[in-house]
């Protein structure tokens, strides 16, 4: 199933994840079929949101019938990508890769991660997960061999620029970034997913104080 | 200074972080005034914009000198609440626990972490950065003396209905979330800031499939 349209709202397509969440713990519960109404109901959305947001996508629930769950998953899974693996790069293996890496199963979210970076010496050699961590001396050749597309940076501040500017030249052209530098602003045409866990936690101690 | 508005839309709230940090790397680097042009330059926005937001919380600039980098900084760590840390708690110290306080300074997010929790048998008794982990069994007592007001909620998605209901029976009312439980459907009156890490890397990855 192709995608019917290729301008979908930002907004749509951060909402896929979290339909796939809840499909795949449907299908894990065993249910078969779900109708807008309750899918909403359990999202905390309308079901006229749900029906625009799938249709964006084709044609999937019946009307009386409602949702064949193992359809609309197997869709999903399909539109994003886990069928064919995005390979990736991580940046840092300070405490926040080691966790990302540990805590997360990449391949569940769509990607595969075939490198590990760093230059810290007590950290080169060692590995996580079963992949060695390299210095950043072979990202070129490591690139030029495995063509990894999405970066996950881990890094300082300070050390993003040096090396984001190395990568873009390898090809990299989608980057995770857990750094505080502002990729976009500098390389217009990535792609970049920012988290600022630092700026989250403050609006929710912000909001917090407002309440008061 | 106090708030102009009690209304302040949240997409002014979220930008208020990245302000802080925008002005406290100009104070680090000497800058002692910048216009809103220059600064709306290096953030990715516009004067307008900056203006506009700056004026939902009071009378920032001086045309034509623009705003003191140093008294804006201050106002802003006023603000964001800097000077009156929020007590916390962190339940959950596995992998991705472990990472935000060895990664992130809570304090200089405007939280003071107080207490962490978990119920691994080689976990209690040890700690992280000072603070020792303790069990669950422990949390009615430590909130009725500590009285923490935000969870940092870093455990499984099973694990969390169980344990958020024991905390806002314990006076919890903000919630950092990284584990997938909906804790604002079931507690509509809490304040939840959700991390869905997954989702993250699964838009990114769906984009640059898009992008192809």
């Amino acid at each position: 199933m192709a995608s019917k349209d290729t301008s979908i709202s930002m907004s749509v397509i951060r909402r896929l994840p979290r339909y796939y969440r809840f499909l795949h713990d449907l299908k894990e519960n065993g249910v078969q079929r779900i109708s807008s109404r309750e899918l909403a109901q359990r999202m905390g959305l309308t079901a006229s949101q749900i029906r625009q947001d799938l249709n964006c996508f084709g044609e999937f629930g019946q009307q009386g019938y409602g949702y064949a769950v193992d359809q609309l998953y197997n869709e999903l899974y399909h539109i994003l990508g886990m069928d064919d693996l995005t390979p990736a790069i991580m940046l840092g293996a300070g405490n926040l890769g080691h966790a990302l890496i540990n805590h997360m199963n990449f391949a569940n979210r769509g990607v595969k991660l075939e490198g590990i970076f760093d230059d810290a010496e007590h950290l080169i050699g060692t590995d996580i997960q079963g992949i060695t961590i390299q210095s950043t001396e072979a990202l070129e050749e490591f690139c030029d061999r495995q063509k990894p597309q999405l970066a996950v940076l881990c890094i300082p501040k300070e050390a993003a620029p040096r090396l984001v500017k190395r990568l873009v030249k390898c090809g990299v052209t989608a980057f995770w970034n857990f750094s505080h530098y502002d990729i976009a602003m500098q390389y217009p045409d990535v792609i970049v997913e920012n988290v600022h866990l630092g700026d989250s936690l403050m609006t929710l101690s912000h909001l917090l104080k407002r309440e008061k």
